[in-house]
This record gives C-alpha cells, sequence and structure tokens, in this order.
C-alpha cells in the first residue's frame, strides 16, 4: 500500500514535533509537508530545528530535509496537493483564534482536509469533535459540512481539548453501560507540557502549583457535552447532561494530565465492581478496526492505592491509554476514581492521528 | 513576665524541629526539654542533628545545649517538671497509634499537660481537636477530661490533620454567618514535608504526583465533624454535616497544602461578594486576643485569576494565614474556592504553638 | 537621621522586585521613585504587579502608591532629584547592552549616582565593580571618573556576575591571608532565578539540568580579574591571574548558585585546617564598618559532610553569607570546596545595596 | 539459537528491574530465575513487586510468574544450573560489601559465572572491571582467576560505578588515538536513580542539590584507572595516570548522569576539530561484533550550545550512547567538554547486559 503523503501545519511547535515523532515510522502516512510561521519559511526543517527540538524522539531523517513552508500560504499547499505531496494536512496552528478560524477554513476550501488540535473550531456547528473511541459516528456530519461551504474534498474535523480525556473515555463508558450520569466535579492536575513551549516558567513549577489555566475549566466543561451530542438538522446538537464543574491546576509534571473525579449517577447505580468490569472490557471503533494508533485498551485499570502516577504510566500502550485507578465511592456523589493520560499524545498528536486513522477507514480521505 | 518552660515530645522530627524554630523567640513560652528515641537519648541536641536539620531557620542556641531524654520516659518529664523545667510538652511524635495513646496518656496523668500534633487522640471523645479561630469553646472539655481521669494538672488537647487547614477556617466562616452548608468536594495537592523525613522518594516526587496519601481522606472527610461538634454529656459530639469527599494527592511541593474546593449550601445561598466579604472580615478569638502567634487576618484573600500558589503564598503572616483565590461560582454546586496553607506552621506546630497560647490565656496551663 | 530617597530603574524585573523588597525595612534609604518600561508608566506600582510579584515577600506599602515613570526619561528623575525626592539610584535595568551604558550615563551626568547590577559598565575601565568585602578601595576610582567626564555628583558604580559570589569572597579571603592562587577550575550549578521572569522554561528545568548559560562563563572567569585589580593611571587594571575555568549549568532551583571549586595554590600551601581557619574569621570592611546589609560573617563554613546544600543554606545571615563546606584536598590542584551563595540577594539586590551603604559611609552619597 | 537462561540477584531493586526490562525481549538471553532478600522468597514476582515496579516499561509476562529465590541460598541456583533453568547470573545485590564479596564467589564456585553490578569485587586483583567499549581484553583474566580460585566454570566478572560512564569512553577514545591525558577535573551533576528507592529523598531534591555522595568521588578517581590498567602477573595492574579530582553531586534529575570535564593532554595536544573527529569515529569490539545491547556508536556529539541535556539525551541509541557536547578549549587545562550518560542503563543493567554479550561471544559463557 502507497503511504498518503501528509502535511504538519505548525511543525516547529511542540505538538507539531510530536506530530513528527509519531508518524515517523506510521504505515499509512508519510510526511511530506511542513509549514509553520513566516519567519522560519524557506528554511529547512533540520535547521529551523537546531536547539528547539523539545522530545526525546526523533522525527525521520528524511523529514529534517523538507524544506519549510510559510502556512499562511495555502497556495504552497494547493501546489503540493497537486502535486501529489500531499493529501491532508494535521493542524498544530498556534495563532489567534480568528486567524486559525479562516486558515483552515482556506485549506479546506483548496480541497485539503484538515485534521486539527486547535480550539478554533471546536464549537463550530458542523465541525465534529473528535474521540475516535467515544463519537465516531460524528464523521457522519463531514458531508453535510462539506456540502454547505460549498467543499468538495477538503473539510474539517478537530479533537477536544487534553484535558478531558482522563474522563471523558470513562464517562462515556458509563453511558454506554447504560447508567446515567448526572454530574461531574474534577479536578485536574496538568503537565507543563500543555502549555508549549517556552511555556511555564520554571519560577511557576519549581516547588509550586499554579490553581488556574486560562481557558482549561470552560473547556473541560463544555466540549465534553458537543462530543456527547448528537448529529441533527445539519449541526451537531451538544448533550443537556451531565454537568461538569473543573478545578484546572497546572503541576510540576513534564507530560500526564491527572484528574481526581467525583461523580453522581441517575436512578440506576452500577457497583464498583461493575464499574470496574465495564471500564476494563470497554472497547470502541478503533479497537474493532485495528488502527494501528489504536491502544489495546483504551482503559487500563490499575489496583495498587498509589497509581495512576503521570511519570510511571503516561506510556502505557503507546501513550494512548487513559489509565484509572482509586475506583472507590464518593462519600458525596457516587463515584470517585482518578484518570490519567499523556496529554501531548493521547491528548494532542496521538489523538489527531488517531482521528485521521479513522476518517481514512471511513472513506473521507480518499 | 517569666517564661513558661516547654518540651518537645519527638524534638529530632520534621514537626519537632519547626517548633524549636518557632519557639525560638516566642514571648511566652522557651524550651527547656527535649525528648525522642531512646537511641538519641543522652546526646546534645546539637549533636544528635548534625546533618539532620530540615529547615532554614534555626532554633535557639540554648537549645542546641539541651541533653536529649527518652521520650518514653515520662520520669525524665516528671522530675523536670517538679525542677521547674517544664510546664508542659508540645507532643510531637511519631510512634504506633497505641503508643502514643499510652504515652500522651501517661504525660498528662503525670501532670504535664499535653499538646499534641499526633493523630491518635483525636478521636478520644473527651478530648478537643483545636482549630484556636474555629472551637476555641472546645477546650471547656478539659476539665471534664481531667475528673473523669483523675487528673489534676494534666490533659491531652490535640490539633487536626494538616490538610483541613485550607477549607475549615472558610468553612467555618460560611457557618458562622448563617449559612448552611450541606456537602463539598475537594481534591487537595500536598507538599511532601507533610510526610516527615525522609518521606516520599524523590522517585515518586520529580516530574510525578501520587494520587494517594494513606488514611488522608478519611481524616480530611471526618476530622471538620468533631470540631464542628457540640460539648454534649461529657463529650465531644460531632456535627452531622456537611458531608465532605476528599481526593488527597502528594505534588512536588515543599511546603504548602493547596486544596480545590466546590461546596454547596442549604437554602440560603450569599452571592459571591458576600462570601468574600464575610471571609475578609472573619475574625476570631485568637485575634481578639492577640496571641502572638496568631495571624492578623486568618484569612486572606487574592484577586489574581493564578493565586494562591503554594511558594509565593505559604509564608503570609507568619505562615499562619490561609490563603485564598479564585472564588467563584460553581456550576454543580454553589462555590468553588482554592485554599492554602503552610502544613508544617499553620498546619502543624504553628497551630499547636497558637492552642497553647489559647490554653494558656484560658488558665490551662497555668 | 532623614533617610535618603532612592529610586529603582528596571523596578518591575525580578530584581528591581528583589530591592524593593530588602529596602521595604531599610534604616537608611527609602525608596521613593519607581521606573520600568515606557508601557508601564505613568500606573501605579501596585496595579502594574498585579500577577506578577515573585516573591515571598512584599516591598513597602507606599512603594506599591508610587507611580511607574519611564526609565529612558532621566528628565523625570532629574525633576525627582531637584524636589527632594531622589538621591541616587538601583539600576536593575534589562535592555540591550548599548542602551543601559548610555542611559546610566545619563543619569549620572544629570548628577544622579547610579549602583547598578547591570552588566553593560563592568568592563568600562573607570567604573568600579564592587563586592563591598573584597575590593571596597576601587571606590577611590570615583572622583577620577567624575572629573574625566565632566560629572559633578553623579558615577557609576557596578556589581559582579552573580555567579561569581560563591567563590570570590573565598579566593579574596586566601589572597589576603597571603597565599597565592594560580588557578581554578570551577564548575556552577545556578538557579533559575538567575534568568528572572519568565526565564528558563520549565520543560528546561523539570527533571532536566541545563549545560550552558550564554555569556556566563566568560563572566565567570574574567570579572574576578577586574576585581581583583588595581587603581593605576585613571583606571582599574585588571590582575593578571589565577586563570579560571568555568563550567556553568542551569540546574532545577529556586534560588542559589553553587560551585565546586578545585584550586591551586603558588609555592606557598596553607593546610586544610589553616583554610578553615581563615575562612572562618575573615572580615571586610562591611564587617568593621557595621553596615546593615552586611552579613555578620562573611563566609560560614558547615562542616556537615553534604553541605551547603541551596534550600537549606541561601538565606543564612540575610542571605548575604556565602557557605562554604567539604573543604578538603584536591587530588589534582591543591585545595577543594563548595561554595553557595543567594544569587538574587547577595549575588544581586543584595550586594547592590551593601556597596550603597560602603559609598554612603565613604562620602559618595553626601 | 536455543536463548541462554540467566537469573537476577537482587531482582527486586532498582538495578534488578532495570535488568529485567533490558532483558524482555533480548535476543540471546531469557529470565528464568529470580532471587531477592529471604523475606520476598516464595512468592511469585509479580506479587512481589505489587506497587514496587518503578519503571515505565515492564518486564516480560512470564517473569512475573517466576516464584523469587533467596539470594542467600547458593543451592537453589545450583539446583536451577544443573536442571538447565540458569547459565549465568546478574547480580544487582545490594547487600554489605563483606556479604556480596562471599556470596558472589559461592556462585562462582558453584560454576555460576556471575556478571555483577555491585562494587564489592571492583578492586578485587583477579576480576576484569569491564566496559566493553573500552577493556574487552580484560576478560583474559577469567581464566587465570578460575585457575587460582579452582573454579571450573563459575567466575566473576563485575562492571564500574555508574559516575565514570560519561568520561571514561572519551577518555579512553583519546588515550586510544594516541593523545596522552595527564589530568582530569569533573564535576558531575548525577540523578537520584543511582540511590535506588526509595533512596533520596524528596526534601533533598526539590529545589535543591546535595553536592555529596557517599564513597562516590573516590570510585570516579580511582575506577579508571583499573579499567586502563594491564593484565600483568596474574592481576589486573592499575595505570598510573590520568590524575582525576572528581565532585560529585546530586541533582533533581531521574535519569542520566552529567559531567563536566576539564582536561589536560600531555606533550601533544590534539585539535578541538581533531577531539571531535575522534570522538564521532570511535568504535569499539562491542560495534565490530554487533553485539545486540551494543549502541551504532558509543559516543554522539551535539553541536547545539545547550546539549546534552538529561531528559532530552539520555535515552539516545537504546540509553547506551555516550553524548558529548559543548567540546571547547579549556583557559586553565586543555579541553573541556559536557558528558551525559544514561546511569541505570548504560551505567548500570545496561552495561551488565553489555558486558554478558561480549563474555558470550568469547566463549566464557559456553
Amino acid at each position: 500500500m502507497q503511504k498518503i503523503p501528509v502535511g504538519v501545519l505548525g511543525a516547529t511547535g511542540m505538538v507539531g514535533q510530536q506530530y513528527l515523532a509519531l508518524l515517523a515510522q506510521h504505515p499509512w502516512f508519510e510526511v511530506r509537508y511542513v509549514a509553520a510561521s513566516p519567519r522560519n519559511a524557506g528554511k529547512l526543517y533540520r535547521d529551523a530545528m537546531t536547539g528547539r527540538w523539545q522530545l526525546a524522539t526523533a522525527c525521520g531523517p528524511e523529514v529534517g530535509e523538507l524544506r519549510l513552508e510559510d502556512a499562511n500560504q495555502v497556495d504552497a499547499a494547493l501546489r503540493a496537493s497537486k502535486e501529489g505531496r500531499l493529501g491532508f494536512v494535521f493542524s498544530a496552528l498556534e495563532m489567534e483564534k480568528e486567524a486559525v478560524l479562516q486558515l483552515e477554513e482556506a485549506y479546506a476550501a483548496a480541497g485539503i482536509p484538515v485534521i486539527s488540535n486547535a480550539s478554533a473550531h471546536r464549537w463550530t456547528p458542523d465541525v465534529p469533535m473528535l474521540i475516535a473511541e467515544v463519537n465516531p459516528g460524528h464523521t457522519a456530519i463531514i458531508p453535510i459540512q462539506q456540502k454547505a461551504r460549498g467543499w468538495k474534498r477538503g473539510f474539517i474535523a478537530v479533537k477536544p481539548n487534553c484535558s478531558i480525556q482522563s474522563y471523558m473515555t470513562p464517562l462515556y463508558a458509563l453511558l454506554k453501560a447504560g447508567y446515567e450520569v448526572k454530574r461531574l466535579i474534577i479536578t485536574t492536575l496538568q503537565a507543563v507540557s500543555g502549555a508549549g513551549y517556552p511555556g511555564v516558567p520554571s519560577l511557576d513549577s519549581i516547588d509550586n502549583v499554579v490553581p488556574y489555566i486560562g481557558g482549561e475549566e470552560e473547556k473541560s466543561e463544555l466540549e465534553p457535552l458537543k462530543i456527547l451530542g448528537q448529529v441533527h438538522n445539519g449541526r451537531i446538537e451538544p448533550a443537556g447532561e451531565p454537568k461538569i464543574s473543573a478545578h484546572c491546576n497546572r503541576v510540576p509534571v513534564v507530560n500526564g494530565h491527572t484528574a481526581c473525579v467525583s461523580l453522581e449517577f441517575g436512578v440506576k447505580k452500577p457497583s464498583i465492581e461493575e464499574v470496574k468490569a465495564l471500564f476494563s472490557s470497554f472497547s470502541g471503533v478503533p479497537q474493532e478496526l485495528g488502527l494501528p494508533m489504536a491502544p489495546e485498551r483504551p482503559i487500563i485499570i490499575r489496583e495498587e492505592a498509589n497509581r495512576p502516577q503521570p511519570r510511571k504510566d503516561r506510556d502505557m500502550d503507546k501513550a494512548m491509554a487513559v489509565t484509572l485507578g482509586r475506583i472507590r465511592p464518593c462519600p458525596v456523589f457516587d463515584l470517585r476514581f482518578v484518570g490519567l493520560s499523556h496529554n501531548t499524545i493521547r491528548g494532542a498528536a496521538g489523538g489527531g492521528v488517531l482521528n485521521a486513522e479513522l476518517l481514512k477507514v471511513q472513506g473521507y480521505l480518499g
């Protein structure tokens, strides 16, 4: 099988780097196009990244030889597309919201599908916000999106914020098993890599916690509702529940977001053993399809009292599994647990690659 | 005024050291007696501590010249008491619960009041568990305790766990202002000093969070109820509410416990502005009495979006104030805030000293 | 005695903040003037600093009410000087070297003495680079500087880089005792606060060391030679030795630079005991004069095998002492030791205040 | 090819765990025997390790099902050997030196080769201390060792301390190229994993550096001399130079020891470019033999000013390469550089596995 040539927009940033590292040996996709801000345009990728590469794993050597394009120049991408060097793009753009909105639409209008990590289009009603195990059916909005906008081959699909990964899949597993969930109160302990580079100053992270991340609590409370919503009348109608309260904190951890969750069921309340069983056995479309980036089990349960821990558990199953521990009753609500997921892999680039794999199998990437 | 000679049991441990540092220049008390485990007995304190002192501040030079006693030998304390070298003891014993129970009772039986940081006697029904701003009246149980046990001058008073300080005073301020509080869901981010020395291994704290501290959640959920209880029929009857759910985490912070709190009121619900006003104006008996260790204001409010932070706020007002920030509505309950207090000062030795000051003024250390 | 009104240029930066904290209760100086970049000019200091104050200690409340001036507007300073609100300035300017060179000269030309932390004028031949215990006599260049430049009351005096404090005073103590020092090989482990705020990204400091700090090794190797130099022919002639090799590293420490030093004597070699004795008894002009900011003992020796440590020793004696430990023979050179000093106090603002105190007593601020 | 069954002594400790993780998919060896302290004997390995496994990578699932033996019972190992379940052992024993000396000899006497990480036998004159790229020929002492002690198949081979890996291979590369090296002054910044678990307390590693590691400086200064020595008269005669001075520090890093090195050549001094060329092209017996654990290039050079960094470079080439950076002249000696190696892989278990591979190819495990 011939690999699909892909591009990464925002290739010099943290998430962009993570995309390149993950795609270095991907069986279906190969990076042939990298774009970033105008000031890096024209440089070889390896030259632009001297002293700036942040990861312990490398991108493919051939990526280092690619010449960076200006991400604002859709023409360059269009040319690459016509020359067979670009099938679709991963967007890891770090710009003002308005600029991202327009730029991603311009790529889509040019016939280039955009699989995005940016938050700009998350609340665009005809753009699906995908977690491949949770709402793979939301891709049904894509033809509607294309038709409404007069796009042929291009479209936009996004993924949600990294902070929700640690509780979104478990929440969905409970709903799928038939248990109504009314309310959640969540406190996150989030890794510094979520803020990119340079990101969080050391003076805020050594011997310290910052109990605030701009915009993060709103995203953590609202994005799950769209993901749990229904495609209806040409738009995705958000679900009405559960109600979520999120306290988001930055802690001195490199990678891996932890979430402490208290959860209230509706009338029907599973036992702790039932909860464990349904988490352990949970499986989704990516697992059924055997997608390359899919974890074998989306949810891994640790029975030790003191797990999950970010440094020790974040890399489980290609860093794509959500690790849960401390599943126990809540004296105020019904259920408590601690969730952990790798924020720049499961919560960002890895989740984006998995979405692309899903879209490929569903036929949207041609 | 002549200073009261005091002793510190467990003087070589972390909390013991903190007591010695805080008492180095105390206007009412002076350390004349130090005791620890048998293996250190007989050594000069400064010799025993070579290479083991953990604090940036020092104990008084004369304490270094004291000879360590065996804390198990109540006789030695009795002798010191008779010689006028020991008016009461601070207990920072780190032993099995049963051993602490008996040993603290033995000191009290010998006529030596025990003001304790240990958890052993927290649930003894006739032992007051004091936060000087919250339940100073619980000391009324002391004469009952003495009578029931046939003790003359000795008694036991304890302080609660360090993890509850960041929300207990705010909770009480709300109750005192007439607002019923039904339920709280709390997540703590606790400093490593809470586990003593050597305590938490570096391999658990660098680039990591441990979402579990043995016994801490139970203490965090239940101790507030005794503190909010009533002296009745010769015992302290715990309050029936609020219900509390606590998630306790260890984070890479040296000192300062942070708590993220969601709180549900009863029928009567104050506005955010009313909450801020009553927190800011809250004052207790220690403030009215002008106790030396009392913070000027028990609760300090920060209006910046990203505060309180442990490294920057823990030392406010002799490290005895609770700093609150992010006071805002909760989409699930009614109120959210972030609380911070210094765990080895406000939450341990400083709280103990403040309790001793209260007991002194109330005439119990006579 | 009436306090001298002083100004702080660069008052919003890390070192500027540290100046304001240290001067909050200074017996001789009071801050009446604060200046920073144009974008903050006109704001009340407390408004400009909301969310930006980095220290656990506060500036004086009256400083919060000062209105920030534009540091580029020497006129404003001149006006303040004429109105008796400004006797001299501490410069903590963070600008391009050329801009600092000119601006500091402009203040001096306007009759306002400049006591600077900036590196711009360190190698200006007629500007003294002062460590008050080491080369207090270099202030003799000031009248020469004033005459050559046609300045009346104004002048410029600077302090050296923070990285050299941990070995410069010990080195001088050896020289003063008559022991020639030929060569030093030094490795520093430097705190992140040395890079200011935001400074070092967390992704470079969590679970990491950065073995490079731009320009730091050259400063660490060369500045000692000027400090050990002689005033001669209207300029300070740098000394010819010792030769120094410095390896400078950034480590995950908030405050406190550590230096591991191997040192080669000339023909005359003291014993380890002699070295300890001369370090312990070392005293300088600031100690003789009893300057307020002077540490009681410039060098403190720790005998424990594992000290000094930044978190535990950096605050010794107002954070102005240099703490030494592990004084022992070197199998390659003659002597080894570990030195520690607080980089933003002894190595920056505290050193600047001490220099100002020296200059005041010497009559230069009269 | 049938795999050789191997055992790990001290299988529950940090280095033991690392052995099991590295051997999980080894092409030549498979773990069939695990032994630890008597209190764990009889337990399934996975049961004994619940809550104690420290690594992000796992051991093979079949290892979890092995039953732990008491490492003091050589009989059990002898039985396993006779049953074909044990060809040789890796020793990661954490005991008193005397106990390790005797126990390793008892295994060897029982016919079981011992490839050891322990320091006990490092200075036994007929025991080779191996870095496979540096002194593979020292294995020639093994027949002499066996004959002198009357051992048939058993023998002891050890590896040096983890702290020397970052400069030992570069040092040897210089010597091999014909450049005499007279003296080195080295400062190490060592990771906490080197102290095992629980190891370094968090209160010593958060916002701190400890400038001392017991016994480490002596090892760092002396072990290179034995490694550079000659087999002569039935013993390994240590080399007479270079003279080494080592300052060893513990820093808040999980894995990866950094060394800042200043080095003096003899009369013949290579240029910086020559040094870089000979480091880059350096290759040893493991590379020539293509041993599975051998890094492709023993020394990797980074040209960026701020590398190597532990978190970003320690895992290069299976964490078996030494990464060098900042190769530059020394103003006091001749050459300076920064070296980095992974202390629990290259410096411990990985180095041990590589030694075993070498010994296998040389026929000693036959």
